[in-house]
């Protein structure tokens, strides 16, 4: 079988993740090329994998490109969707889609129309440990969820310009975490309950934005996931998942970056945590990738399709707007 | 000098309790006596450790108890705190002192009229683990406080008989988080909201109770804290907190039942977690005695004054307001 | 039923500790009487749970008395032990019954003859972590043992003056490892090979022991044990036990002092293990008691018997020759 | 700077990690070829890498390599050691050089007559977590050793045709062991005691091998290490190593393969531990790399010089001998 030639938009530090695996960690695909509008950016790119660099028409129109990977800034999302899915490519996107709902529906819509692969990079998914809560609760280990609880922190925040433009903690960082929570307890959220607050730095307030964030769901099901979010956790990249169900608990821990200990008269020491995604999601985008490429070839259900791409869109929304007003949200999904 | 007469009220199973520490594991104190309206449980409980079984007021009034030990049904409280601050002895009352804000207020100014030593028992906070949280928090170690989250989940239901006058689980179990809130984020509380589902028995919902809760508490300070309660966690009584701040995180986990472990084809295999209360907090009511003891004899400030046994009660309240109306709360503690 | 009648033989440490869980923590046995060559030894324990003290022949002869257990220093133990059992008392007996091998016997011959209940003080075995590495041999979880690792170090040495009358490290020390040894593995020992070195303290080497020791044990069955001890782990009392076989393992790690944690920029921070084996044993001793009392009252096989008492004896003292002579020795448990 | 042009000899399964290695993930270093006798799969990895297929001598003689990776069968080393250093190329050697001391001795001495770089590929001294113990050692974290375990155990036996030509257990398997011993503990080994067992499958035995091997190290300090082999773990492959002295004790445990968890009424259930060196291994093989190259380019002392590729082997033979004769063996390092 042919392996699927993967064109990726935007060679910036995601592009050139995705660039990495799909050269040289991802069996059944091959690099087919890179673009960027920075154009000596995706020649850099480009030439550390021999591959051809583009102009991003170029790339999107290409025969010989079977899919292609959008990293691209988000507000260039769905209009490259739309051009991909016109062109007939297998399309891999960057969360979020758009953090306007409409135009996540016009890109949406034009995949439907096409016809095309489809599917959104919540990369966490992928991650052995957060999958294997996932895969307690489908497998009845957990027994009817009751309750859930999501930690995610960042290890420092992003520069201030970044910040202004990400539409606000809600949607930029804990989106990732709207997703978990739907993967893991597998019933719609109903309402959002948010608080924000800036104990970090009143910098990030001045941009409009909370550095602190808390959030309670309520699902269709009754159940609870609280989520918290902190734009600095001074040792390491923080991203605890559980699940506490009718028959028991499934969660997914922080991993160590080894497994070295002393112990001395002062007690235990152990490890640090990984510091970023990077360290700690490595896996993560292999499996993401593999899970795409198999998606591609074999057809069936998207891994992550287009309805996983908006949910998380609409809750990080409601949120922002619980946080703003102090009353909780009512949503629907769909 | 001279040990501390103890005189136990109520001589149920936390009565009982607190009689045998007493007896048998509080230096500085010795038991004097136990009292119950139904005298045959007065009596065994004597029995067992060889003291004067008493009529309550006769305990109360006694000239050889220095100090009683409140451990009846929670709507005798105030007339006992009453009746022994009145009787100059020193008093330990089990939490809460009451539900009703009034009451309790009427028992916290009658021990300050009499000056008399007055503590609340919040056990868990004597417990090592939790109190290992606070004081990383106290030294420093966790910087500012910026988020809390704690879990509390007993193993099984308790009976519907008990569900029926217990107040509603915000008051009757999540009052020892509320506490525990306090205790490790060391900020009033200026809002509460609070979801309750019933999810384990329906039972329970005819019973105008919830057997699930989710709690969102806001501080003076910005910090939130996330509480979660379940009345049946299968695996056992699932109790941890954890505060994060701006240099680090603190966190009592579940201890094991023992430290034995197997490792086969199917991965690592652990204990069970401790059942319930008395296996838990066995050491947190040991210290918990010997707290109440020294301070009876050295005096200063109490190890949890009448303002901790009343501020919980509020938050409780104003939880189950929260749970009703759908909306959050805002209180003021003091 | 009525329940047992204990006489403690012996108020010093190990002594009292026996009396106390007598007294307070066995259901089924009650403190009758101590009795020390030490008369205000003995006054002081039995005082404090208002028992009578007695002279010691006073106290084996005691119609009051049903069981003795005895905890005096080793050098009396076999007298003891034949006295007793010639009163037809239930003996229990701390560790080691003598250092001579025909003593030894002529202890169990006499326990033989008179027919009476005989447990040897190897707590080790009732320590529930210890005791579900036993478990997962016996029901088949580790399959055919291979292999098996001992570590068990003190957090400080004893006085000079023990150590002198102690036997040396290889009995004094190491023969609730070679207990150990045997529970786990279920096979008897064939061959010796130990290695004692002084690198703690010069004056323990003057004293004509070691303070750090290694031993290879070969099994019947082809399995090999290695036990380390060490005089001064400065970290605490550190006791570990794993089995290794043919379908998995089977540990005993060390507890900790409670579950609290701590994770800072300069990771994770735990606590102490137990400081010594009043903390780490505690509970082993409640059970060892449970389980002599289940014995005498209900008969069966005892839980220590005579002939686990004698082995570990015989491999101390091989463990002392190989020591010396730089050679393995071969041995003959029976 | 210029990379390093490495020529990888040897194209079998460890010949294709060090050549991925080098190609893709060493920043320094290139590949320039890869050798092998058998052509094909010189060609197949060759063509992974688009680098050129060489034949042996040609790799070794090219002008367009600067060092040579040897990852062909043991008994190739020692010419092809030879032969590099006379066409004066940096020479990274996969252990063991060979089983016999004379010519381990003709390499090392061709290696210093040429001035080459050397260094031998006892990868595990660069995992960070075995690395992290004998830091803990070099800091002073430890204080004075006394005493080391390591556990070696792989998941499953190898073919038999490879056990007959290995060389046996304690060359084959535990000359890793006995590297790591002298690398944590930091003190010549003057005594090894070793048994060894077949317990696994009788055709080891058969083969003239043991599948279990346990040996005890006596170091010139007085130190002791204790080392058990096993040729099948079902539970996967289980690395750790110990080292324990007067300031505490370092150690590093099994990772687990992902850090997901259950707890039910039936307790905790955490994950498998790494199958194979491929996984539990993988950072140690890319460190192995940075630090060869990093070495060639700078210069310094060898990160594994020839000295520490010889001792290993003295001791195994050492290891074989005592378990033949049954007693132990006096041994000299150097």
């Amino acid at each position: 079988m042919t392996d699927m030639r993967v064109g990726v938009l935007g060679a910036g530090r995601i592009g050139s993740l995705h660039a990495r695996i799909v050269a040289e960690d991802t069996p059944g695909a091959v690099l087919a090329g890179v673009a960027d509008v920075h154009a000596p950016s995706a020649e850099a790119v480009a030439a550390r994998f021999r591959v051809p660099a583009m102009a991003v028409d170029e790339l999107v129109a290409s025969p010989n490109v079977d899919a292609v990977a959008i990293c691209t800034s988000t507000d260039t999302h769905v209009d490259l969707i739309v051009a991909a899915a016109r062109a007939g490519k297998a399309v891999f996107c960057e969360k979020p889609i758009s953090l306007d709902l409409p135009a996540v529906d016009r890109a949406l819509a034009a995949v439907a129309d096409a016809g095309v692969p489809f599917m959104v990079g919540f990369n966490r998914r992928f991650d052995p440990a957060h999958r294997s809560v996932h895969d307690a609760v489908v497998d009845g280990v957990v027994g009817d969820v009751h309750l859930a609880r999501i930690s995610s922190r960042d290890p420092s925040p992003p520069p201030l310009d970044y910040i202004r433009v990400s539409g606000g903690i809600f949607v930029d960082m804990m989106i990732h975490d709207f997703d978990m929570a739907r993967f893991v307890v597998g019933s719609p959220v109903v309402e959002v309950y948010a608080k924000g607050a800036v104990l970090i730095d009143p910098a990030i307030g001045d941009a409009g934005d909370f550095d602190t964030a808390s959030v309670m769901l309520t699902h269709a099901n009754g159940a609870v996931t609280m989520i918290d979010n902190s734009r600095q956790a001074v040792y390491g990249y923080d991203q605890r998942v559980e699940v506490f169900g009718s028959l028991g608990l499934a969660a997914s821990e922080n991993p160590d970056v080894h497994s070295g200990i002393t112990i001395t008269r002062e007690g235990l020491r152990g490890q640090v945590i990984p510091h970023f995604f990077l360290e700690r999601y490595a896996e993560s985008y292999r499996r993401e990738w593999r899970a795409f490429t198999d998606y591609v070839r074999d057809g069936g259900p998207s891994p992550v399709p287009g309805s996983d791409a908006r949910a998380p869109v609409v809750l990080g929304l409601a949120a922002g707007e619980s946080a703003r007003t102090g009353a909780p949200v009512r949503v629907t999904e769909g």
